[in-house]
């Protein structure tokens, strides 16, 4: 099993394994880093360089097993990067990303118990340490769900060849560095079909077409989530609103492999109950609503260099087009990968449009480029 | 030997062990989990939830060992929770819960210097991983001495069948957050009598009768501490005063089990020197003092479920009245142990009480639940 | 390989070692624990306790080896202590200090890509597991170059007997907490010659002569690094300025072994552009510049007893004297290596003057000394 991350990779480990002579613990260690240099130009037809982002993205170890039994699994993940703590939102350096048990009743049907990822759009779900470019894209960043604490039951099955997943959650809705929350909780469904089979080591769950799939492979998915009263503007991530809202959350997204080829679609659409927040002194702070698609195709070719194209388009609700604007992003991307995810070197070429204007005077497009390497166990 | 957090566990290691191959680097890992959801209810007579208490509560890496020698040894453990690092009383995330090594000139008589829990009151000594309800006390939340860093002397023997433990610190009395300190430091000692021997594996140091000891066992302690000048309000941990304080600190607990039933008792007390502080505003902080009673009495079946009862008493100490109340909580578990502390799911639910008003409708009182599961090696 | 903190330990591994069945995975675990019981006087005639210094100092794990292929080769390095972090300049958890991946061309080139050190002054490149004092110098403290993330290229050769090393360095000049940056970048430069050869083990990056070296070495560095408008008042380390300065940073420094004993020699100078900043309020916070020299001299025992001498001497530059004194430190250390600098125990004294002025009743002037326990593998 390859890594996603809302489960353990029981089968298939990577990494460092480790067991007592008794057998009852088993333990699978590994790390994972991804540094970084980027630069954006001043606007669309200045090429002077107005900001770098260089630094180390990431730096996470991950341990997860089984304890005793294997009915027991669980998974813990830290982060140890600033940007990775969600620190400039909340303040808290949240080291803890994934803490979570599992009880497998059956191998098709588990439950698990902490803090990890929600059942939520595909481009989130799939680890940071499986994509293609050295980000997730913009629909991604305003929209996802992100990981929560609380109960969630996962459950697969097969009509004929085709797979299906069920997945459902009752989480706190406040994400990761919450202690406590009010009565409003969020609620979360999804449903994926794989019409034509399992992809090649969970291949559905990996951008680029590593494996190079000899049939054709296909993995359809939807869902949405209810947030109810969350205090943060993305609902599990954000900055802290002035009052709580309501957040409901749709997500379709499909992933589509075959012979080095890859395509992939996903859709997000958010609303939100009076997304504007205001204090006493009339400030405004807003929780993101509107509506997004992003789309990537790529090649593999058979010296493991892989070239893919991204486009991206986000619209902000009526209510929030004072703050922000319709935003589209094109993106070239070159990845070799060295040994497999694990190893890549990526760069990546992007221009940033606003408004639809895709003209190089237009006022706030950009360019954008970035050389990240990945180097991980 | 079990868990306490005092000491490293030298023998009987649990967790996965390294060994390098000249022997001279010995290392034992271990991590613990504890993911919770609790709520407490609006008041004694609306049982609509106020709160829900939902968090990965602890998550906790442990390495213990020795090197070069078995007289060297030491404890490190780290804590990377929010609620697991005094992050909101301090504003700084102190990760770091032990750093120790210990020089043991016999094996019964060792010194340590760094940082590791003080020789308090009982409960606090135990290990979170040994606990039979999800939480400690309210009287040790109140009045604990919790870790510090300093020298820390230790030394146990026997009369005939008779246990004694002597145990002394000198420490700078103001916790896991301090850099350095001024000249006022903390001075605490302990002594324990086992008068019909030594618990099974330690057990004087674990609730509940895990072992089902085949003959009674007792043990029984107390200690004080003082700590001088110290700028927090519970000396080692709480929030920060306007003035610095002199705390000091009476403990006497006792343990006795026998064939699956347990039984624990704690008294503490407290008085501080002025204990109102305040600033040139006039705002007042105020450093705990008062008094308190915790017992525990337990009885695990065969089939390893345990079922605990709690009554803990509270009094705050008269300078402090106007803003703390005299509480009281009577607590019922269910514990069923998978594999003894290490893989266990708790069940309790509480009523607490204030100014000693039991009836459902008196202000402050209120119902609470608890699920916990944890999960370590 | 010793350690040197610009470098993995490829050769000569250290600590726990890791491997996968198939070889591609090498993992080299090791921790470093620092607890310290300092304390310094009122002033130089009153030897009352102004303050204590009691703490662990450093609590670091650090994982290195190489991926898949020797030549892809990493260091990471974590810091869990307060003071380790950086966070009272920062207000942030700055836990990664190495997250670094080498690309090795040859054994004697190779480019490292990430965070880690810069090559400054020696006895910052010095690991500080690797000192024989409990801190580095007053000179190092105020104007070391630290860490930094971004490109650098690592050369050495030899020219018959002599070995020497060329290094440099592009980074984002604002250190460890940075996670963008301004068009402002640091360019670092450093050369090393070893006229009589390699050192033992790489001991011209050690403290003390632990390899009892049996013919004279001798290692002489220089080097520069330009910071442009960098936002901190060290460049990479230090609090924020209220406006961008250019800092320019000099350094010569030379270390010599033989038989026991063992001398170093750095100076330091750094000039700033306008070291003085203001707010709009009229505040000033600046830049330090200036110049010093710190010398250490020791001798190592048979019995691995190691006694040294230190003079530093510092002085600010002519723009911030009114806010920075010349300062003077004459320091004495026994040190007792028990395993190398792996386990030692360290007691050091000093007296510290102010304005070249070293009787006891002038102002500023002070007595210091500290214990220092160090464990680690």
């Amino acid at each position: 099993q390859r890594e996603r991350d809302e489960f353990p990779t029981l089968k298939d480990f990577r990494g460092l394994q480790f067991k007592s002579k008794d057998s009852t613990i088993y333990m699978n260690f590994r790390f994972r880093m991804q540094n970084r240099l980027g630069a954006y130009t001043v606007d669309g037809d200045n090429l002077g360089i107005r900001e770098f982002d260089a630094r180390v993205r990431r730096l996470r170890m991950r341990v997860d097993g089984y304890l005793y039994s294997p009915k027991f699994s669980y998974t813990i993940q830290l982060a140890y990067t600033r940007s990775d703590q969600d620190f400039d939102d909340t303040g808290v350096a949240n080291i803890v990303r994934d803490a979570v048990v599992f009880y497998n009743f059956t191998p098709n049907f588990y439950v698990a118990f902490g803090l990890n990822k929600l059942p939520g759009n595909r481009q989130r779900v799939n680890s940071s340490g499986q994509l293609q470019f050295a980000d997730r894209s913009i629909v991604n960043a305003a929209m996802n769900i992100d990981r929560d604490f609380g109960i969630k039951a996962y459950y697969k099955n097969n009509i004929g060849t085709a797979v299906y997943h069920l997945k459902a959650a009752i989480t706190t809705g406040e994400g990761r560095v919450a202690n406590n929350t009010d009565k409003g909780l969020a609620y979360t469904g999804r449903a994926e079909i794989l019409p034509l089979g399992a992809f090649t080591k969970d291949g559905d769950y990996s951008e680029g077409d590593l494996m190079r799939e000899e049939t054709p492979k296909l993995s359809m998915g939807g869902g949405l989530s209810k947030n109810f009263e969350t205090t943060r503007s993305g609902g599990q991530i954000g900055y802290y609103l002035y009052a709580p809202v309501d957040l409901t959350t749709y997500f379709a997204d499909a992933i589509f492999k075959y012979s080095g080829w890859a395509y992939q679609f996903e859709y997000i659409k958010r609303t939100v109950d009076n997304a504007l927040t205001y204090n006493d002194e009339g400030d405004v702070k807003y929780a993101f609503n509107g509506q997004g698609i992003n789309q990537q195709v790529s090649y593999l070719f058979k010296n493991n260099y892989e070239i893919a194209g991204r486009y991206s388009w986000l619209e902000p609700g009526e209510s929030i087009q004072s703050f922000q604007q319709e935003t589209e992003i094109v993106e070239l991307g070159v990845t070799k990968y060295l040994h497999e995810h694990r190893i890549k070197l990526q760069l990546n070429a992007n221009y940033q449009t606003k408004q639809g204007v895709f003209a190089l005077d237009n006022k706030g497009n950009r360019w954008g480029g970035v050389f990240q390497v990945e180097l991980g166990i």
